[in-house]
């Protein structure tokens, strides 16, 4: 919503905010309240509200004191340097312009993660800011799994024949597209008293307090599913939101303390397994357009008057290598990911230096997706990611998509009226589960330790093999 | 734009970011930061801007050490229990539901000028939050010139016959009223790379920096003037923001350190100054319409269709005494201004005890405008100050005329290419000479001391006495 010329003196303001939440949690006075609560804390069971609230801090006491001010300010110097150089990179396709500044980024990190501490992998420490827990190592074994049992369902997929999918290119009237994303929101739980939903670029989520989060999607006019599982995604996100505990409400338990923002999610990994459990098993299934194909035809009686609800569904679930990771179908996409990572690990450990990126990159795709990348602005220079300074989140897309499928089994394991629930379209049944098992809990418990409460195991990559293999293979 | 579920955790927040910038203004480090500063300005001219940053620091810093934080509390409660004892009062029409709060209000009020200090009149103190150089006497001094000056003018206009204004009531849709108001906020040199026009009911203006500024209006599918005066209204506050200097952005010459937000205008009669300016002076005005009747018949063809440019200018200003200030012409709108001055007055000294008010209301509303008030919704209850708490800031709405019409009448008479660039609708120049006259300063210089600089003159009334006088008698 802010005009375009707020935006540097925004980028102020907010550096501003964020320097002084981080000298208030550094002040002396915080850390004599803290001392105080650690003992009044002393005999509350382990997973007291409370104690996490104080051990939070505590741990973000000393991840802040461990990072100099003077760190923070080179990189936030250099991330606006560095998303100008990647916006001109990217748009002459020539990674040379955004080069020197990925070096520094790569440096800067590397310092970043010395700081913070590690001991296996300096990937480690970057791994934690956004999904604490994961380790270098940790997704190594993940993504080995996942490797293993994604190529086979692949495989199949890719043996058949495609189905038809030209009419989702036909004409979509931007605003069909948005009445019909408003009610897609509401039908799946979104409440818009304490919500909105816009329209920008690029689609995000963010959240000021549960009672108001705000979600954005991007309508293009000759690309329907764009707007749809888009707005089904970030409803997700918001969802989550929405359903952390209202006494959580403005606590440490929906605040990233480290990133010094608040979010109520226990982790990216976490939001983006509810937004991904929305997205694609609810919204990218069968059952959902069996019974919602007709409320989008009569929304477009024109474009979609020659396809059935069957047609729609096998359309919005084709598999197809391509070079774009936003674009990625569901048995592709983690490939996007488990590249990336191999990449963003080896330029931090320094086995792969900045000059040779375009390179492994390229070999990556030939190798996972058996494509040849046709320039570095749909290959190298395609995410916005590092030229924002971030390495080390794009585990969490795929830990996401894990996890979500874990919840999913669990849910439809343990409540056997859910299935039939969703085929009546009633999905406050799910809501109420999600509510309950997840999003009421903000960020109290870490994301594993969430899971074993709640599915009885740790992050369980079978579960999300199991499903991938019965709906695409 | 936020839902409407987020207002009270919004509050907080504000609550939340106010407390901690009086405390930062309050803290050791500030204070020897700036006695280092004081140090650093002797010898630069008086009203050098370097030199007036520290002062008005120093002035804040007094100001805010006087209240105690115990006090800003107690307003801080009171203003959300009277908001909606006030609202039920008013919808019930009984002033004795909210009684008890305005009681509240003007005995923390009382607490409030005491804490800052004041020499002839507690109200001197109260209004020294909004226009700093106003007592309770000088107001006095003025109302009385504007009383005299008025009613002559008054009687003259009365005396005609009314004007058809029948058109101004018909079917105008919503959509072209906006268009037409976005259209004439940019005519006006509103820049929208740096500001936004949005709905609201109760319009305003708010600025975050100069490069984010945002106006708002309302919309009476059949009432026109509603939105188009209302937008030129806070097109004119828009663009004092909007022309503050560049280099004050984020600094104090920029922000209100007693109230602790940011603001560019130097002080609410100013800041009114500007926004009657552009709304009477040159929107409500005869040379106005002569020009761009023919776009707002283009716009509404049909309710239009059978209007002249002058039988519209002068619909518009009609005038006719009525119970509402915020629907009241340029000629009545003073007497609203000005009882309520003498009402806050009265309490502010306990001359007019809190029961008595009503009673004291409507003899008021006898005296000066001869209508007899139905009842307290439309009397005594009609305006939402005195519910948030707000004593002290009505005299800014008739400073702001007086000073709008003093700045118009100077620019008039030392720039001779004024009013011919006005009649071509070339609005460029009187906003240039706005800017550089006023905007720029931004809160360098204190109201009067502007005016001075400017027009030779502290504020003075015979300008705007001359300019109702030619457009009403």
């Amino acid at each position: 919503m802010m005009p375009a010329g707020g935006a540097e003196t925004r980028g102020q303001q907010i550096a501003t905010l964020t320097r002084i939440a981080r000298d208030l949690l550094l002040a002396p006075e915080t850390e004599k309240v803290l001392e105080k609560a650690e003992k009044a804390i002393e005999g509350l069971p382990a997973d007291a509200a409370e104690r996490r609230m104080v051990q939070q801090t505590r741990h973000a006491i000393e991840h802040h004191r461990s990072v100099p001010a003077s760190l923070i300010q080179e990189r936030a110097a250099l991330r606006t340097m560095a998303q100008s150089a990647w916006i001109e990179a990217r748009s002459k396709s020539d990674f040379s312009i955004f080069a020197p500044h990925l070096q520094k980024t790569v440096e800067l990190s590397r310092s970043y993660a010395d700081c913070i501490g590690w001991t296996e992998h300096p990937y480690d420490a970057m791994v934690s800011i956004y999904e604490p827990g994961e380790t270098a190592s940790s997704l190594k074994a993940l993504f080995s799994q996942l490797r293993r049992g994604l190529l086979p369902i692949l495989d199949v997929a890719r043996s058949r024949p495609q189905p038809r999918s030209d009419f989702l290119f036909r004409d979509y009237p931007e605003e069909r597209q948005r009445a019909f994303g408003l009610d897609l929101a509401e039908t799946l739980g979104y409440d818009f008293q304490r919500g909105r939903l816009d329209t920008t670029v690029h689609p995000f989520e963010v959240s000021f307090t549960r009672n108001d989060v705000r979600i954005t999607t991007r309508y293009n006019r000759n690309h329907l599913p764009a707007s749809i599982f888009g707005t089904a995604h970030e409803t997700g996100h918001g969802l989550y939101e929405q359903g952390v505990d209202a006494a959580y409400t403005r606590t440490t338990l929906a605040t990233d303390l480290v990133g010094l923002y608040a979010v109520g999610g226990t982790s990216f990994g976490a939001h983006e397994s509810q937004s991904r459990l929305w997205e694609n098993h609810i919204v990218r299934s069968r059952t959902f357009w069996r019974r919602h194909f007709p409320d989008l035809q009569r929304n477009f009686p024109e474009p979609l008057g020659d396809v059935s609800a069957e047609e729609f569904y096998r359309a919005v679930t084709r598999v197809e290598p391509g070079f774009i990771r936003v674009e990625a179908d569901e048995l592709t996409y983690d490939f996007h990911i488990m590249m990336r990572v191999e990449i963003e690990c080896a330029l931090m450990d320094g086995s792969l230096p900045v000059a040779e990126l375009p390179g492994a990159w390229n070999a990556a795709v030939k190798r996972d997706l058996d494509l040849i990348v046709p320039n570095e602005a749909q290959g190298v220079l395609q995410d916005v990611h590092w030229s924002t300074g971030y390495i080390g989140s794009f585990p969490t897309y795929t830990i996401g998509n894990v996890m979500g499928a874990q919840v999913m089994e669990m849910l439809r394991r343990e409540n056997s009226s859910l299935d039939a629930a969703i085929e009546a379209g009633e999905y406050a049944v799910l809501a109420d589960e999600l509510r309950t098992r997840i999003w009421r809990h903000g960020r109290r418990f870490m994301r594993d330790e969430l899971l074993e409460r709640e599915t009885g195991r740790r992050l369980d990559i079978a579960p999300y093999l199991d499903y991938l293999e019965s709906k695409y293979a």
